[in-house]
C-alpha cells in the first residue's frame, strides 16, 4: 500500500470508512464482534491482510508435538507474516480454545507486523493487551489452540467475523472495530475518509456550539455551512 | 416525573429497583444486555422514556441520501427528545449495524435529554464514551446505522433489550444495568428503594464488621438488628 | 489442598495449566465465558471448589419470603463454604438475574472465602468488583436470584460454564479465565506448570532479544536454547 | 393486488422470487427461520400484509382478563384482516409462548385471510397444521400468548424474521419459505417470476437428459440453448 | 398420581394445561424447545417424572469401560424408572451428543414407563420414533452419550428446557409441546383443563360455524353463548 | 474407496460410527446440526468426501452475472465432484441463504455422485427432498447463494457443522445424522462397526424379550450372553 494511504488510514475513523463503503454497495466490511485486546494502543491499526485460516482439529492430528515441527502453519504464519501486514485469523467465531498466545504474538511484534485480528479469542490477553502492537479478538480464552483449531492454509481468502478477507485487503482498527477495505479500494476510500473526518470534526464543533444537526450533518443547508465549513478549514489547516 | 423522585433514584442501585418490581410481580424490567458505553460517567441516569422503533432496513428506502430529509425519524427523534429524558432505541438486539453516533449523542446531550439506551451498538463508542452524559449499548458498531436499521416510529411502546418500555415510563441506569420502572409506580418505587438502600448500606457495615447474613439480610432477627438499624438511622442521618 | 500447591498456583497461568491438562486428554476444563467483575484483583485465585447448584425458579416457591428461611440454600452456601475454597455457582449460563449480590460476596470475603465464580452474573457488580476478593461472572446481572434462580443443592458436582466441576477440585483464575484441575492432578499438575511458566518467561526474553520461536517454543534445538535456558535458570534462580 | 398478479404468484416458487428481488438489490426479504406448519397446505399462500406487532409482556398488563376486552389488539387482528390477505406478526423471534393458537386462526381462516405468518410460534400447532389454511411459524410453542407477548398495534411497519414488512406489501410463502415483495414491485417481479420459472423448468429436463449446467444455467449458451427453450415453450405452452 | 387424574390428562392438550398454569402465577413450565421423536405416537404422555441429571463429561471418567459397570447412573435410571413415570433428563440444553439410544430406550418402554424427555438429542432417533412410546428430544444426535455429558444423579430436581422439574411432578406431553404440573396441583388442574377443552371444543365448533370470537373465546358474552354452551354439553355429554 | 467397505457402511448406523470412533480418540466426527433434507431416501449416503468452501460474499464479487462465468467454483464443483463421491460445502454454519438449489443437486445426481451435505440451507427443498438422492442440510433457505456465500475453493480441507472433513475422508450419512471417517480409518471402522452392528441387533432382540441391559449391553455377563450371541450369529447368518 502506498506510505500516504496508510497515514491517512492512521487518522480517520472505522466509522467514516464504514459509510465511505456503504456508499459502494458493500456493506458488510467491518469484522463483527472482535475489540481491542485490553485497553488497546490507542492508535490505528492499518496494513494489509495476511490470513491464517482455521479448521476444526481432530484429535488425532493436534497433539502438542505439533508444535514441535518447523512447518505448522500457525507457527508459519508468525515468522512469515510480512512487515507492515495485518495478520487476520479465521477462527470460526471460536474463542472455546486460543487462537494464539502472547509469545506468538510478541514475536509478530518483533518481526515488524502492523498488528492481528481474530474472530476468536487469545491466551495470555493481559499480557497482549500490555503489548504496544494491535491486536483484536473477541475474549481472552485460555485453552490451547490445538483443543479447537488446526491451522490449516496460509494467505488464503477467508471470514473472519463474517466479513470477507482477501490476502491484501488494507485492514484498518480504531478503539471500536475493524473494517476490511478491498485492496483496489484503499486510496480513494482513504481520501475520502479524510474529506469525511474534516466535515465531521467541523460538525462536533458546531454541535458543541449549538447547531441542530438538521440541515449540518449531512450538509443540506449549504448557504448556511458551506462557507463556515470553508473557513474552518482554513482555519484549522485541513 | 417529580424532582424529588428524579431526586432519589439518583441515589439508588438498579438491582434494589429490580427487587422492588419484584416485590409488585413484574420481572422483566431490566434491559437485558446493555452497559455504559466506556466507563460510565459514575452517576445514575434517570429520566422519562422517550422511544425510537427501528425496523430491517430495506435496502432502496436507506440510502445515505435518507439522512439529507429533515424528517427521517432518527434525526427528529435527536432534535424532539424532550430536556430530562431518556431516548430508548428499540434496535432489535442487534448490533451489526449502529443505532446511532457520536455526533447525534452529543447533539442529544446538547438538548439537555438525561441519557440514551439501544439494545444494539453505538458507532463512534470511544468518543461516546467520554462523553458526560450516560448512554448504554450492548457493543461498539461501526457501521451505519442504514445498513440494518430503518427507523421508523416516535414514541411508540417499545421492547428494549426484551423489557417492555411506554413512553412515560422511567428509566434508571447505574453502573451496572438499565431499568424500565412503569410510569405509575415510579414514586412509592423510588420512596421503597430509599428506604432499602439505608437498610442495606447499613448491612454491608454490619457484615464488614464480621456478622453473619441469615437473621440480618433480609431483617428476621428484628430484635437484634431493629435497634442497631434504628441507631444507624439516626447517627447516619438516613 | 498442601500450602505449596497453593503457592505454585498463584504464580502460573491458566493458559499454562490448561496445556497441562491437554497433555493428559483433559480439554475443556477452563470455564467458558467468565472473566473477573471490574477489574479484578490482580492476583491469582486458588482453593477447593464448593459448590452451589441453581435451577429453573418456579415462581411459587421463589417469593422473596424465601430468603427469610435460615436454611435457605445460597444463604446456606455463603455461611458455610470453607475458609481458602471457592464457590463455585452453576447458574445453568443465564445471566439474565443474579447469582448473587455484593452482600453476600462481602460476607463470603469475611469469611475467609478464596473466591467465587457463577456461569452467570452478579448484581451490585461494580461493588464486587472494587472488592479485595476474586469474583467471576459473565456480565452484571441486577435482577434478583429469584427471578430466575432456585439454589437447590450443596457441593454437588456440577457443570458451570460448560467444565465439570467436582467438590474438592482445584479452582485457578487468573486475569483472563478460570480452570478447574481435578483434585488427585492438582500437586502435580503445579509443579510441571512452574517448570513450563520458567521456560516460557525464558523464551519471553528471547524473543524481545529476536530470537524466532520456531526451535525455541517448543523446545526442539536442544543444542542451542538448553544451555542458553539452564544459565537463564540459574541466573534468575528458577 | 391484481388478480393477474395473484395467481401468478401463486405459480411460482420464493426462490424464484428471492432471485428476481436480488436483482433489484433486495438482499434480505425472506423472513428468516420459518416455516409451513405441520405439512402444509401444498399450495403458494398470496396475499398483501395485515401486520401485528407484539412486545415484551409486562405483568400487570397481561393477566388473562386482557382478553375479555373486545378491544384487545390480537383479537382485533384476527376480526379486522382484511379477506385475501395475510396476517403477519412480529413476535419478537421468540417462540417461548405462543403468538396465537387454533382457534384465532380457525377464525381468520372463516374470515377469509390467505394465511398467517409469525417469527414465533403457534399453539395448537398441530391442529392448526391440519387445516385448509397456509400457517408459517418457527416452532410449536403451547404457553400462552400473554406469556411473552403483548399485542400492541395493529398495521404498523414491522420486522418479521429479520425482514422488514409494510402494510400492503405482497406476502408469499412456498413449502420452503415466505417472502415479502415491496408492493410497488409485484406485479412487475410477479411477471419476471413466471418467466423465470418457464426456463428453470425447461432447465431441469434439460439435467435430467444428461445436459451439464455450465451454458445452460444460467444461459450463456445462447446458440444451444435460446433454440431448444423456444420449442420447449411451444410445446408446453408457457 | 390419581388414574382418574391420569385419565383426565390424556385428554386435555399441554396449551390448555399451561394456561390453567398460567392462571395460579406459574409461567415457565413448558420445557421449551422439545418436540416428539419422529411422528410421535399420537397420544399424550402423563406420568410422574423421575430424573436424571448430566453434567459436562471430563474425558478421564468418561471412557466406554464406564458403561460396563452395573452401577451407571444412565443404566440405572432405565432399570429403575417406576412404573408409569417419565424419565426426565437434565442435558443442560446440549444435543452435540447423546442423551441415550435406541437399546435403553426400549428396555424403558419394556419396563412400563410413561415415556422419556431430554432437551438434549437422542441417537437411533429413527428407531426410537418408531417405537410405541412417548419421546422428545431437540434433535437427533449419534454421538455417544460420554462425549459431553456424564449421568451424575437421579431423581433430583432438574431444570429441563429452562422448566424446573422436581421428582413426582406431573409431565404431560402432546404433538406439540411437553409440560411440567407441580405434583400437588395435577388434580386440580386436570379437573380445570377438561372443562376448559370442553369449552374450546364447543368454541372450535362455533368458529366453524361462523361465528366472531369477541364475546365467545374468552366467554363475555355469558347471555348469548351461555346457554349454547350448556345446550352442547348436554348433547355432546361432556 | 474399497467396494467392500462400502457396502459395509450402507448397513451400519451413524451412531455406531461415532462409537468406534470414539474408542479411537476421535469424538467430533458427526456433522452437527444436519438433517436429511425432506423425507430422506432411507438408504446411507456413503462416498469419500469432494470439499466445497464457501466465505462470506463481498457485493461486487457476488452479482448474479458470476453465475455466467464457466469457471464459477460452485458450478465447477457439480461438474467435476467425482462419480461416488459426496459434495461436503462448508457453509459456515449460515442458512440464510442457500448454498445450492434442486437444478445443481439433480444435476450432481445425474452426474453419479454419492450424496450432498452443506452446513447451511438449500433452496427448492422441497424438489431436492423427493429426488432419490441423499441430501442433507440444516433448513429450507430461498435466498440465492450469492446473497451470503462466494464459492471460493474446491477440495481444500475444511470445516462442516464443526467436523473436520479432509478430501478423501469418508462421509456417511443415515436418518439421523453424518459423519466424517478419516480416510485411514475407513476399512477397519467399517469391519468394526458391522461387528458392533450386529451385537446391537441380537441385543435388540433380547430386550424386547426382557432382559435388562445391565451385564448385556455392553457385554459384560460373557458367560451369559457370549454363548446366546454366538447362537443367535449362526442363526441368522451374521
Amino acid at each position: 500500500m502506498k506510505t500516504e494511504t496508510r497515514e491517512k488510514l492512521m487518522t480517520v475513523s472505522v466509522a467514516t470508512l464504514a459509510t465511505a463503503l456503504y456508499k459502494r454497495g458493500l456493506r458488510r466490511q467491518v469484522i463483527q464482534g472482535v475489540h481491542p485486546v485490553g485497553q488497546g494502543t490507542g492508535r490505528n491499526m492499518v496494513g494489509p491482510a495476511f490470513t491464517l485460516r482455521y479448521m476444526p482439529a481432530r484429535e488425532d492430528r493436534n497433539q502438542l508435538s505439533e508444535f514441535r515441527k518447523a512447518d505448522h502453519p500457525q507457527r508459519v504464519a508468525i515468522e512469515t507474516c510480512p512487515e507492515g501486514h495485518v495478520l487476520v485469523m479465521d477462527s470460526r467465531k471460536q474463542a472455546e480454545a486460543a487462537s494464539a498466545g502472547d509469545i506468538l504474538i510478541t514475536r509478530l511484534m518483533l518481526r515488524g507486523a502492523a498488528g492481528v485480528v481474530t474472530d476468536g479469542g487469545f491466551r495470555d490477553a493481559a499480557t497482549i493487551g500490555k503489548l504496544d502492537f494491535p491486536a483484536y479478538h473477541t475474549r481472552p480464552s485460555s485453552p490451547t489452540n490445538l483443543t479447537n483449531n488446526e491451522a490449516i492454509a496460509l494467505n488464503e481468502p477467508i471470514g473472519c467475523g463474517d466479513a470477507p478477507v482477501f490476502p491484501g485487503d488494507i485492514i484498518v482498527g480504531d478503539t471500536d472495530c475493524v473494517i476490511v477495505i478491498p485492496a483496489h479500494l484503499a486510496d480513494e476510500v482513504a481520501d475520502e475518509a479524510v474529506e469525511m473526518s474534516a466535515y465531521e470534526d467541523f460538525v462536533v464543533e458546531q454541535v458543541h456550539a449549538g447547531e441542530p444537526i438538521i440541515g449540518l450533518y449531512p450538509r443540506v443547508n449549504e448557504e448556511k455551512y458551506g462557507p463556515r465549513f470553508a473557513e474552518w478549514r482554513e482555519k484549522n489547516g485541513r
